[in-house]
């Protein structure tokens, strides 16, 4: 009889398999253990009667603790009342790890308990939990839909250096490394590189860590996270806009499809993803900003949208919401100028709707070298440390455009995750850098 | 008439195309401009025939330099004779942007001219040329065929962190971070967060860049790399050792299938990579050592193989060559002991063929709390540091197994290439953190 992972259960219904897993949980009750249990593919229950295995192995079962690691031999029952349809009655149960203080206790595995940072201390098992099981296994869906959307479609993965010898956006928020007898700083984007690549490859994405320096203790902040930037060459903010669009839809169509069991597990709404379908909805700042005051919100042009305004500006719609032509002087150096007004730079924010805010920032970039080199200046950075991006310029410059959606928001929002530290595996943040 | 991809030429024959992209090279016969055309999808050929354009466009063509950015339209014509199998009639053309003084040439912008350091600082240019373009796309595809490999096996990309408050391996060859007002280290292994991750989702795998300090300035070695980290639970050395298997053979075979015209624009002898199907030899490292000795190669049991060693060893067969069961005292610290002979731990090192070195290196953990303690005691680690992953045996502790493989050094052996910095498109190495 060989071994059989819980997810595959329905494979094998009126068989008997072998388990490999832990006991998630357990109560008794007369002469019936009722088990959950746990491989890491599902969560799944068992029903251990005493009149169908030894009273040593009754007893053995009754006194494990939670997180036990146990090997269970049981008859595969379809049950459309148990979680995933499918339950064990167990013929057989070995203890093989024997657990006796777990120190999660299951009231506390996922919200209400101990505080955050009990938890937070012991992420290596907190992970087992069926919350942050649910949210780490939609975590890899979206991750894997990244790769697949952007690998059918032509482009090629091309990695960002994460040592790179300046800031792209500002200096404050870097982390800085010894490197050997120098320093380094850790990389904020990838975007600049992905211009070279786009340049050399067509269509490009990088999808790795990113880090900020920040001081922020929101809980949308993480100093370390991952952050997928795809580059076009020969694009403009309306191709990165269409793109941006298609990318969301295609992600929260998979997860709908792949993650029903999570998406159960975490309580999620889905008619709030099943909303997430093409066109969404598009104004520019100005008309943002215009709507904002004609609601009672007032706003100031030319500022840069705060938590506050990005929930008002996402409760407009079911869907994200586009918002492009910024106002340049809030905007990076390199995005392309608005041909038809000077004021504005042809960027685009997606905010996400139930109130999570901003998920991807993009924009058509500035091909000409003039423009740039003022941008530079204008904005006191060092010449030095972009000439080889004005390179870009120098050799065969046309408009490339694209965009950066953090990895970490993204799971927040499509699995209604308060905060973004339990949309990775191991969250770092000003005080957290442990386990 | 719509843009159209080189790469897409096959399905437009005999259809009039527009093409956006670069010159990557030209040369004229009376009458014809003989163009290289390239997009960024692939290298094709154009013909212009003064007597089919303008005048103005057969001289602006003529003028315009390597990497000018040009737009084409043209006729597509099915030639076998042609790279890739097809080629353009030009039609129109426009200059958008021209190039004079492109810095590499043509007969340098590969391995002939100018020196490595010279286009190693051109490498957001250099990434343009033919062979850094084939490499680029076929470690694409690895990048690639590794998650789809795991995901079709059920495997959860957990993302190991970055920051990290202790070495994995040994500390000399750590980066240290200015973390706030503490210290942190960048990542060099994320195995011991993935024995966490695995009892939690059973099979992981992280994916991401790793770090080393190491002052080595060898062909293999870069400060910052990409590494693939699977792991499972309830799983031995048997089976990591099947599995490495199984993942080198379905890497191999995806390339050959998928990227075809890469290995023959990097003349790479693809008979070498057919070879490489299962099973792949196994032996000990004891009878490694006795055949070594055998052959007049002198190696005493007990120490690490160097370079000329693993050459050696990998011109024992056509395929990868799996070493296993290595004395402990040259291993970490978290290998499990073979149970057959304490002198020895079950780990796997994989070694390429073609003198390309070890690509993996595997084993079984120790899951005896006990042992570990002692191990961790007698190799001089701080103990509190691993208080969190002695709690991965304290609480339902199984044997756990995984591997890793180092993205570039795979790169490097399957397109044939000498140095493995031109196998990550930014490499970093000991005097290079730019551009």
């Amino acid at each position: 009889m060989s071994r059989v992972y819980l997810v595959d259960l329905g494979q094998h219904v009126g068989q008997e398999v072998v388990i490999d897993g832990w006991l998630a949980n357990m109560r008794s009750k007369g002469k019936l253990h009722f088990l959950t249990l746990r491989d890491g593919t599902a969560f799944r229950q068992a029903i251990m009667s005493k009149k169908e295995v030894s009273e040593e192995e009754f007893e053995t079962c009754g006194r494990a603790g939670i997180e036990s690691a146990v090997r269970l031999r049981g008859l595969v029952n379809a049950d459309d009342r148990a979680p995933g349809g499918y339950e064990l009655h167990v013929k057989g149960f070995e203890l093989l790890a024997e657990v006796h203080d777990y120190p999660i206790a299951k009231q506390s595995s996922d919200q209400s308990g101990p505080g955050p940072d009990f938890l937070l201390d012991r992420r290596h098992l907190w992970l087992r939990s069926r919350k942050q099981h649910a949210i780490m296994r939609v975590r890899h869906r979206i991750a894997m839909t990244i790769r697949n959307f952007f690998d059918e479609r032509g482009f090629c993965n091309v990695d960002a250096p994460i040592f790179t010898p300046a800031a792209c956006e500002g200096t404050t928020t870097l982390f800085e490394t010894k490197y050997f007898d120098g320093q380094a700083y850790l990389t904020q984007s990838g975007q600049l590189y992905m211009e070279a690549a786009a340049m050399a490859q067509g269509k490009v994405y990088c999808f790795g860590p990113t880090f900020r320096a920040e001081k922020s203790k929101t809980r949308r902040h993480l100093t370390e996270f991952w952050m997928v930037e795809p580059e076009i060459a020969y694009a403009g903010l309306d191709d990165v806009m269409q793109l941006a669009e298609d990318f969301l839809c295609r992600i929260v169509a998979d997860v709908l499809e792949r993650c029903q069991e999570e998406l159960a597990t975490l309580e999620r709404d889905v008619s709030k993803l099943q909303a997430i379908t093409g066109p969404f909805p598009r104004m520019s700042y100005t008309e943002v900003v215009e709507r904002l005051n004609a609601e009672g919100h007032p706003f100031e042009w030319g500022g840069d949208f705060g938590a506050p305004d990005e929930t008002k500006i996402g409760s407009w719609s079911d869907k994200p919401m586009m918002v492009h032509r910024w106002p340049k002087d809030i905007k990076a150096f390199y995005m392309a100028p608005d041909p038809e007004n000077p004021k504005v730079v042809l960027g685009v924010d997606v905010i996400a709707p139930e109130g999570k805010g901003e998920i991807i920032g993009g924009a058509q970039r500035a091909h000409d070298l003039g423009y740039l080199e003022d941008q530079i200046a204008a904005h006191g950075l060092p010449r030095e440390a972009f000439e080889w991006y004005l390179d870009l310029r120098r050799y065969g410059g046309i408009p490339t455009a694209g965009f950066g959606l953090g990895l970490e928001r993204t799971v927040a929002w499509i699995t209604g995750t308060e905060h973004i530290r339990e949309c990775i595996p191991f969250p770092r943040t000003i005080y957290r850098i442990t386990p």
